[in-house]
């Protein structure tokens, strides 16, 4: 089996370019026979950003319940809150911070990037790659996979793995990155990029009216309904088009050309599509957010299963280390 | 009851400078009734500069046969290795990690003076002083003897854990220095401060030949047998008066100040003084380290000990960050 693992970050509900961009496409791969997928809630790491307690377990809540109701099988793999498992990974990451050279965190881009950009600079965001090349080993992970920006976390988790290997014997697998070429960018409402920090999501897990407004709130010229329109520029085209088969994309693609077809009528078709294609989700997201002991059981289920390859890893580790 | 609590380095056999100016001073503290002490070997510290496990399980087991040698009472007190609750101390430091201003660390001393000095400067070495912290509120300490090089590591332990009451309400117990005044400069063989590094010790626990050996191989200086010495100047009777009583350290003074009695008198003398003084000591430290079932399960007694105050405190750390 393979093994490929992805942290999400608590971030809390998932809109629609997450779903399209990131969780379809991991379910996608985890569905796949030859693979066993490890997806956890990297709560651990949201404590360097998060500090409110509530806020990050309603987070947590939200975001696991996405996961589920997008069709991620928990049971065929692994799915776990990392703060569940918090003694392994953390025990592990002291064991990599002996590994690790000082520089390589000093000079990692990431830690630049956000000591310039954040006031509350802490240790945790320093030695934030070290906890992530634990989260990655703690499993034997074959693959992860990695946006550019991630590259370099990856690299180092490689770095630190393999620096462990050399002072104490073959114990860690070496993780390798895969890298989705084909990754979509999903425009938001404004036409940039879909982002929770520009404020241009689309939340499909919204109530019926307010998922409407949402999607009426999509950014439009000022063509007059009777003429034609150019699909290719238009965001709620690319919405369109990116959930729909290729009948219903090229049918829409003639309203467009045709004229007498307002970004009113497309994006009420948005709308419905979106209805449409994720009705089971919807569904299925109310339910896990209702239902708290059904998520609870669900991820309990998973934690266990995690842990027992945890506390195997953990055992060769301390073995080596002489701590047995 | 006082909790004070005291890392020890495994880096080996303690020599009569650490016995006569750190293990015994913190037994005669642990043996007051209104105290209990929390004694641990610090070997998830020795993990950033020891990379050899055979060589630190050695150590580990060197230190901790000395300290039960010596006397330190294992029933009353709490004894451990920090390896063996390594789950409890490196959670709790991850949490910290999160709390503590990467300038904090990057500006202390001990960190710069190190990766002045060091090949190896690991991040382990730089986080180092985050697992101190967690060291000590983990058992709710109330003190901690340092010396004045260590003052500005508790200082940040202090900080850290007020850094995290601020965040999350009054759950740790803020650690106080307890700094002894009187500490004792124990000179080595060749008169400087006795230390591993100058390699000019005393091993007590050496067998007879060897130690008499060490001793006869303290400096002195050339005056003749028959003419009068300077004791106050000599590392033998310093030595001699530290761990003599008032009549024999007289009688001692006597010996130099009369004349007629060569160093090698005094060394002889100094030799049998160790072998009275220490016999049992002796004898312990060789049981220890022969019968290391005896001393595994003395460990694994305080270690279970020292869990339940561990899980204690995680679970009250747990509960307010959200993780329960």
């Amino acid at each position: 089996m393979t093994r490929i693992l992805t942290g999400i970050q608590a971030t809390g509900r998932p809109h629609l370019g997450n779903i399209l961009g990131a969780i379809l496409p991991a379910i996608k791969l985890s569905q796949q026979s030859k693979n066993e997928s490890f997806l956890f809630i990297a709560d651990l790491h949201s404590l360097t950003a998060v500090k409110n307690a509530e806020e990050l377990a309603a987070n947590t809540r939200a975001v696991a319940s996405a996961w589920l109701a997008c069709g991620f099988d928990a049971d065929k793999n692994y799915f776990y809150r990392q703060s569940r498992l918090a003694q392994y990974h953390t025990e592990l990451t002291w064991y990599l911070l002996c590994q690790t050279p000082y520089p390589m965190l000093a000079n990692a881009h990431s830690f630049k990037d956000k000591s310039d950009r954040l006031s509350d600079v802490n240790a945790g965001l320093f030695t934030y790659p070290v906890l992530q090349a634990a989260d990655i080993v703690l499993y034997h992970a074959n693959f992860v996979p990695v946006g550019k920006d991630q590259k370099q976390h990856l690299e180092m988790s490689k770095d630190i793995a393999g620096a462990f290997n050399r002072t104490y014997g073959e114990v860690l697998t070496i993780p390798e990155p895969l890298i989705d070429e084909s990754v979509m960018v999903i425009p938001g409402t404004d036409g940039s990029k879909m982002s929770k920090s520009y404020n241009n999501y689309i939340d499909i897990f919204l109530p019926e009216k307010q998922l409407l407004k949402s999607v009426k709130s999509i950014i439009s010229d000022s063509t007059p309904l009777e003429a034609p329109k150019n699909p290719d520029t238009d965001v709620t085209f690319k919405l369109f088009s990116l959930m729909a088969d290729e009948a219903e994309t090229a049918t829409m693609r003639e309203n467009y050309l045709r004229g007498g077809y307002g970004y009113g009528h497309a994006k009420q078709a948005l709308y419905e599509l979106i209805c449409k294609k994720f009705e089971k989700e919807r569904e299925l997201y109310n339910y896990y957010t209702e239902d708290t002991e059904a998520l609870e059981k669900k991820l309990k289920e998973g934690e266990e299963k995690a842990a027992e390859i945890a506390r195997q890893t953990i055992a060769e580790v301390r073995k080596v280390l002489g701590f047995n």
